[in-house]
C-alpha cells in the first residue's frame, strides 16, 4: 500500500538525524540498543485530552523506510565528509531491527503516556524521529480539535469538513479530511479525501454558481421529471409558488440559479441562500423552488447560510418554513439548515446560548489548520540506551521525562470510566483487576492514591517487529473505536470549561527511580 | 515534471465544484466563457504586503489536470445522479481550453489586485478553483511569514527553517521550506526539500545524542587526524584545554558527546550546549573542544542555544569565546552562536531591543504553522461570464468584488518605489510613463490621486494559454527576485508596526462601472 503522500519516505529527515547516525557511526554506536518514546507533554486547546491518530500512516511509513541510491548520491553532496562504509551502511537500511509498540490509533490518550515506543539500533530510531513526530502530531491535533467542535456541537449534529482550500498545503487538506473525520466528524467536502479513506462527501454549490445566472430567461428549459419518471413544466410552478407565498421582490437571477440546480438534482435540492439577500431573497426563492419539488414528488434538502448572524436567520429561516400551506408541511419539517463561515469551538458554545435551528455545520479553516493552537509539539525522547535508562532534565519538572523501558496501563473502575494511566518500570508485574495499585504522582510526594481496578488495559500493543504485525484498520472502525474512547471517560474530563485533568501515575519504583537519577544529575546552581 | 505532491490532481476538490459542475452541464452552460479572480481581502499578520507564491506549482496541476477512469468510477457512485454524457465530458476534460494570466511569483502583491486570472469555460474553471485556492494561500502566507522573520532578524543574520516535525503533515513541511526559502531564508533541516527544490540543509545534534554518551569511556579511539592528514591524540587535548581554563565541573558525558561530534565532523564542529546547563557545562565543554581543534588547525563553527534566555546566554556565550588565550583569538572571534526555541516575529523584535549575540535563527513552529495567522483566505471568484461582468456585493465594502476582466499595473515613481496598484478596466489605454494618471480610490469617491509615473510594470503575465508559456524558474530565482522586489517598496510599508497601507487604486472608469453596478444590485433594506 505505503504511505497516502509519497513524499512520505526516508528522506523526509531533518538533517541532524543524519549528522547524528554519522557521528554514532563514526563513535561505532550506531547500533546500540535504544528506546525513544514518542509523547506531548500538553493537552491541546487548554483541553485535558487528546485523540491519537496516525499510527496507520506511520507503519506504512516504517513498510518504506529505505534509502535509494539516488538519495544517497544527493546526501554524498550534503555530507561529504562522512565515509563510504557510513554510505553503504544507510543504503542497507530498513525497519527491520525495529520494534515499535504504540497505543491504538483512536485512543484518548494523555500527556506523557507514550503514545509511541520505538526500540531499536540507535542511529535507526533517530533518523526515524522526524517522520515519526510529523506524522502524529497533526493527525493527533486535528482529530481532537474536530472532537471538541463535534462535542460542542451536540451528538445530534452533522459536522462537515470543507477546509481544503484553507489547509496547509494538499496533504494538509487530505489529513484533514481524514483525521477529522476520525474524530467523529460526518463528512468531508474534498472529493479525493473521500476517495482515498471512505468517508462520505457532500457539496451542494458556490456563490458563483448563483451568479453565474442572469435570470430565468438563460435556463435551456423549463420542464423536470417528477419522481414518476413524466417530463412536466416546472419552472411555471415555480413561478405560482413564489407568487402564492408573495415573495415578489426576491433576485430573479438567484431563483433561476436555484432552479437550474434542482433540475440538476431534484433529489439533492439544497440551495446556498445568503449570495443577495437572505431573508428578502435567499430563503424566500428557495421555499418556492422547495413547493414546487414537493408536487414533484421530492424531498427538498435544505439550505446553507454561509455569512452573517447564523443563529438569527437559522431561527427565521425555520420560521419561514412553518409558513408554507399545510400540504408542505411534512416535507418542510424535514428541510435541514447548514451553517458555515469562521465556525470555530467557541462560536459553536456561543450558538447554542444564543439558541439556532443548524442541523449540520461546514467548518473548515479554524478546524484545518488547527487556529486555536497549530502545533501539538509530539516529542521523541531517548530513554533507555544499552539497557541504561536516560533522563532529560529540565528546569521545569514537566519538561523532564520518564526514564526508561516503561510499560502503561490503563485503570479502569467499577462504573466502567477510565480512572488513571499507571507507568511501570519494565519487569513490575502488571496491574491485575481487583488488586488495589498504588499510583504515584510523577512529581508531588504526597499526592499518591490507592486504586483497585474493575479492568486493566495494556497501552502498549507491539505494532511492528521488523514488520508490520498490527492488523490494518479501517478509518471507519477507528472512528467508531474513538467514539467508543470518548464515552468511556467521565463528561468532566472533556468539557470545554476547566476540564478536570485525568492522572497520569507513576508506580512507586518508577517514582523512586526517576527521583534518584535526577538527583544524581542536576547540578546545584549557583546564584552569583 | 508534475506537481511536487502526487496528491495534487483534478481530483484534489470540493464536492460541490462536481456538483455546480454537472448542474452547469445540464443547463447547458458548462462551456459558456468565464472570468476568475484569485486574490485576498486583507494582508496577513497584520501587515501591508504579502509576497505571492505558488505559481509554479499551480501551472504542474494545470499539466496534469485531468480525470482517470479510475476516480471517474468512483464519481459514479458520489453523484449517480450525474448523466453518463457529463462523465464523457468529465474523462474528457484538460486544461487546453484555459488561459491563466498572473503575477510573478515572490512578486510583493496586495490585496484585491488578482494573484491570477483564470478564464475559460465555466465549468473548466470552477472545477479548479479548490486546488488553485490550496496552492496558493499557505505558500503566499509562509513566504510572507518568512519575510517578516527576516526583516525583524535583520539583513545580517541567518535564518534556518526548522519545522518538519512541527508542520501539518509532509507537504506542510516540504512547503514550509520551499516557501520560507522563497521568502528570504537562507536554508532548512528538511533534506527532503533540500533535495527537491536545491536549498542549503543544514544540522548539528538533538538532545538525545548527547544524552546517548555516559562518558570518555564510551569513546571509541581517542584521536583524530589533524588538517594535515597527521593522526593525532586529540581526547588528551581537549582534557588539557578543559584544564587551561578552570572548566573542572562540567559535565563529561556532554564533553564526550561533543569529542565524538568533533571526530566526526572536525571541519563541522557545532555544538548543542543547553543538555545539562548552558553556562556551566555546555558552553565550557564547546571551548575545550572547540580549542582542541583549532589546535589541531580547523575552525569550528559554534554552539546552538535551543532553551532559556537567549539574549542573556548568547551574550554570555560571547564573553566567555573572548576569554581563552590570545592564540586562539582569531578563530574563536568567527565562532557563530545559533538560537532556536519558539522564536517568532515578535520574539526577534524582543531580542533586537535586548541585545544579543546570535547569528543563526533556527524557526520552527511559529515559522511553518503561521501561528500568528495561519490562513491567508484566498477566495476564487467569478467577475465575468459571457463577456458580462458580474460583482458579488456585500455589506462590508472591502468584502466586494472588483467586477469584469481587468487589467493591474504597477506605477513606480521617480526614486524606483512602487507607488500603487492600478486596475482598469478591459480596453482602457495601459498608463504611459511620464504621462498622468488618475487613480481612485475604491470605495471612497473623494480620494483621488494624479500620478506621473515613471515606471509601468504590468501585473498579468500569460502564464498558460492552453498549455504553459511562462518558462520554468528556479526557486533560487524566484527568491532573488522576491529581495529585489521587497527592496522596491518604501520602508514604511513594511514595518511591523504600523505600517502604512499601500494604494490599491481604480481607474475612473473602473470605479464608476463598479459603483453603477452596485446600485443596480444592492436592494434597499428596511428595518422593521
Amino acid at each position: 500500500m505505503g504511505p497516502v503522500n509519497q513524499l512520505v519516505c526516508a528522506l523526509l529527515v531533518d538533517q541532524y538525524e543524519l549528522t547524528m547516525a554519522n557521528a554514532y557511526f563514526q563513535a561505532d554506536k550506531h547500533e546500540v540498543p535504544a528506546v525513544f518514546d514518542l509523547f506531548f507533554r500538553k493537552n491541546p486547546f487548554g483541553g485535558e485530552f487528546a485523540l491519537f491518530a496516525g499510527l496507520e500512516e506511520v507503519l506504512e511509513y516504517l513498510s518504506n523506510f529505505r534509502f535509494t541510491g539516488e538519495e544517497i548520491t544527493y546526501l554524498k553532496q550534503v555530507l561529504p565528509r562522512a565515509r563510504r562504509a557510513f554510505y553503504a551502511w544507510l543504503l542497507s537500511l530498513d525497519a527491520s531491527k525495529i520494534r515499535v509498540y504504540a497505543q491504538k490509533e483512536g485512543s484518548i490518550v494523555f500527556p506523557r503516556v507514550p503514545l509511541m515506543r520505538v526500540e531499536g539500533p540507535l542511529a535507526v530510531c533517530q533518523l526515524m524521529e522526524s517522520a515519526i513526530i510529523n506524522l502524529t502530531s497533526y493527525p493527533t491535533l486535528i482529530a481532537t480539535n474536530a472532537a471538541r467542535m463535534k462535542m460542542a456541537a451536540g451528538k445530534d449534529k452533522q459536522m462537515i469538513e470543507f477546509g481544503l482550500r484553507r489547509a496547509q498545503g494538499p496533504d494538509g487538506a487530505v489529513s484533514a479530511s481524514r483525521y477529522s473525520y476520525l474524530g467523529g466528524f460526518e463528512g468531508t467536502s474534498n472529493t479525493l479525501a473521500g476517495k482515498l479513506f471512505d468517508i462520505p462527501v457532500s457539496g451542494t454549490q458556490a456563490h458563483s454558481f448563483i451568479q453565474s445566472f442572469g435570470g430565468l430567461n438563460e435556463l435551456p428549459r423549463t420542464t423536470l421529471k417528477d419522481s414518476y419518471g413524466v417530463e412536466r413544466e416546472f419552472v411555471e410552478l415555480v413561478e405560482q409558488a413564489r407568487l402564492t407565498m408573495g415573495y415578489t421582490h426576491t433576485n430573479k437571477s438567484e431563483l433561476a440559479a436555484f432552479i437550474a440546480y434542482a433540475q440538476a438534482f431534484p433529489e439533492g435540492f439544497l440551495a446556498l441562500v445568503d449570495t443577495y439577500t437572505t431573508l428578502q431573497s435567499g430563503v424566500p426563492n428557495f421555499i418556492a423552488v422547495a413547493m414546487a419539488l414537493v408536487d414533484f414528488g421530492y424531498q427538498p434538502i435544505g439550505i446553507r447560510l454561509d455569512s452573517g448572524d447564523l443563529a438569527y436567520f437559522s431561527r427565521e429561516a425555520r420560521k419561514m418554513f412553518g409558513q408554507v400551506p399545510e400540504t408542505y408541511q411534512d416535507e418542510f419539517g424535514n428541510l435541514k439548515i447548514v451553517g458555515s463561515n469562521e465556525i470555530n469551538e467557541a462560536i459553536l458554545h456561543s450558538l447554542n446560548r444564543q439558541g439556532h435551528e443548524i442541523d449540520i455545520f461546514g467548518v473548515g479553516t479554524n478546524l484545518v489548520t488547527c487556529q486555536a493552537q497549530p502545533s501539538l509539539g509530539c516529542v521523541y525522547k531517548l530513554v533507555q540506551i544499552k539497557g541504561e535508562p536516560r533522563v532529560k532534565i529540565s528546569d521545569d519538572p514537566g519538561k523532564t521525562t520518564f526514564p526508561g523501558r516503561k510499560h502503561a496501563y490503563r485503570l479502569v473502575g467499577q462504573q466502567g470510566h477510565f480512572l488513571v494511566d499507571l507507568l511501570l518500570q519494565e519487569g513490575e508485574p502488571a496491574p491485575k483487576p481487583g488488586e488495589p495499585v498504588l499510583c504515584c504522582h510523577p512529581h508531588t510526594e504526597r499526592k499518591r492514591i490507592l486504586i483497585n481496578p474493575s479492568e486493566v488495559i495494556p497501552l502498549d500493543d507491539l505494532v511492528w517487529d521488523g514488520k508490520r504485525v498490527y492488523e490494518p484498520k479501517k478509518l471507519r472502525d477507528i472512528r467508531e473505536y474513538a467514539q467508543k474512547q470518548l464515552d468511556s471517560i467521565r463528561d468532566d474530563h472533556l468539557r470545554m470549561m476547566n476540564p478536570t485533568p485525568y492522572k497520569v501515575s507513576l508506580s512507586e519504583r518508577l517514582f523512586t527511580h526517576m527521583h534518584e537519577l535526577w538527583d544524581s544529575q542536576i547540578p546545584l546552581k549557583k546564584l552569583v
